[in-house]
């Protein structure tokens, strides 16, 4: 067989504002590969099928020396981040033809999160084709259930696992108690009301869209509302108050949470997306109902509770996203060609769920 | 005998800015009292000995009908706030003649805390003899150590529970680790100091004179500074990380905290009496970091735990009080003609340490 192409997207050039599709990044078809040929120096050949697009990658586009305390990209490399791929050749015993594997598919080294919650250490590159020594970064998928490759980036992935671990370490749910979750359409904000409603709660959940708002009333929210539209203290006032509080976004929403915040509540801190785009802030005015609440705010790293849940996770989820009872959204692209339009509608949060980009078939 | 003076200090007017002394408070000697034969009607008469000025008492000189959390004091009826007194005549069965009452003395409900971490529901007048029917809102003193009865509205009273409780429920304290305590020579931050001590933590202590700050060093501080002379955010960032931060200001001590922060690091939220005294306060602005580094942040109210450790604080606690181990300090002022100069003095913070209104001798 001739050689194909190995399709890449580069890191290109710093962006000031948001990230520029073609200029920030650029798809690159120059290289080709001879995927029977090519030589595996004892390692083995991987076939990227999904990769993930999330909103802590503009904070890699920085930089090398910028003091972050992400890993930034390198420019004229391939971009890298959550993705699946299948090995499609090995030299390497332990790792079998046909395996799936998980992982941050590249080069860099782990990027600590900065306002993202968390972030398997584990990453694929931007790549069509990758070759690999061992499994350095990488982890092998079980899927017994025969679910989509994707939602393994997905509901079964780091966003899933995030709401998972930090649901059942930190919220102390009862039966009755009513949770708000902000961006409730996201990943991680939609698992969260499902396990949720699976623990008995009423569950108040905003998103910036119409249809986000019909996704999470679908998957059990019992208040939906667009916080564009409506205002957030509104609701809380007339729905609450409120005993969890998962929160994705930080600054006003966080203000009327802690506002509309019951007597003891607890405050997850997932992630303060407010603050990740915008450096003056208003900052946070209602802490002091922290004290006079007896509010506790959990921050947490998914990866510092993954192994405590592990077990608990994959025995448990799979199966019920098998079923349906766990539901889920994708938002799906097609090609590494839309790597760079896909970046940017992350960043806007113009993408309808989680953004996956699907490079190719198994 | 005949009658003497029961000298009492009424509230007389709601101040604008700070309690002015004989305008918000006036001593008021036109009341007499025959103490043999004044009728109790089956109840008893309680000598009043110490009285506890507390920065929350401003916060009750309001409005009868304002929106607050706290009782409001009653124009031309006396104060009331944590005292001491003893039992000098009685005709109830259960409360005999030389018995020593600890509590909130006055006729005003349990004033809910607002900014202040924590109030017993026990309250004495600021009146010189009280007659009461039974205990309610009065505690009996135990002190088989024979300690001054004023350590039992300091130390061993609302301000030393605060600190015991706080620090055994949230500090998850182990050896070697770093505290950061603010308002490091008060009633509360001083025992915080000696319990991180006892459990061999290094401890960095702010206070707001270069004699508060001689005094936290002498009770134990490794590091300890004045923090109007001194940048906070310099001192965190040289003697930092910190694993836990006792906070009871709130503001830029907060944000400074929270940048000197160690991952997984545990902020007690005991009080932010900068927000108390102003509201048009500068939000927090590096709550982000409570997600990047892991942090816990716990807001309590030392009677939702006083309970559960009331037994391991009587206990321990008197004995290390009687034996000098626990070190204290009260600047102590004589009379309740004293009692509107020393609100002054505490909202101002001009006190040198908690401020005690020695009334009568026992």
């Amino acid at each position: 067989m001739a050689p194909v192409t190995n399709g890449r997207v580069l890191f290109n050039s710093i962006p000031e504002g948001f990230p520029v599709p073609g200029e920030s990044t650029v798809y690159d078809a120059s290289e080709t590969i001879d995927i029977e040929n090519v030589a595996l120096d004892g390692g083995y050949l991987i076939k990227t099928l999904d990769l993930s697009i999330d909103p802590y990658m503009r904070e890699r586009m920085i930089l090398p020396d910028s003091e972050s305390f992400t890993t930034p990209f390198t420019i004229e490399k391939p971009l890298d981040g959550f993705g699946v791929g299948s090995v499609i050749r090995s030299e390497n015993p332990e790792i079998q033809v046909g395996v799936h594997l998980y992982g941050f598919l590249g080069e860099s080294q782990f990027p600590f999160p900065l306002f993202l919650s968390s972030i398997a250490s584990l990453t694929l590159e931007h790549q069509q084709y990758i070759i690999r020594k061992d499994l350095t970064g990488l982890q092998k998928i079980h899927n017994p259930n025969k679910l989509p490759w994707s939602t393994f980036i997905g509901v079964l992935g780091m966003p899933g696992k995030t709401s998972f671990v930090g649901w059942k370490e930190f919220s102390r749910a009862k039966k009755g108690e009513t949770a708000f979750v902000s961006t409730g359409a996201g990943p991680v904000g939609s698992l969260v009301i499902q396990l949720a409603k699976r623990d008995g709660l009423k569950v108040i959940a905003s998103a910036g869209s119409d249809e986000k708002v019909k996704f999470m009333k679908k998957i059990g929210a019992d208040v939906a509302f667009n916080y564009k539209t409506t205002k957030t203290t509104e609701v809380l006032e007339k729905e609450g108050p409120i005993d969890i509080y998962w929160d994705n976004v930080g600054g006003e929403t966080l203000d009327a949470a802690l506002n509309a915040a019951n007597n003891k509540a607890r405050f997850i801190e997932c992630g303060m997306i407010t603050v990740y785009n915008n450096e003056n802030i208003a900052g946070i005015k209602n802490l002091y109902q922290v004290v006079t609440k007896s509010v506790t705010m959990s921050g947490f790293i998914v990866d510092d509770l993954e192994e405590q849940y592990a077990e608990e996770f994959y025995k448990n989820l799979p199966p019920l996203v098998a079923s349906g009872e766990i539901q889920y959204a994708e938002d799906v692209y097609h090609g590494l060609e839309s790597v760079g339009d896909v970046m940017l509608a992350v960043q806007k949060g113009l993408n309808k769920a989680k953004a996956v980009i699907h490079v190719a078939d198994d």
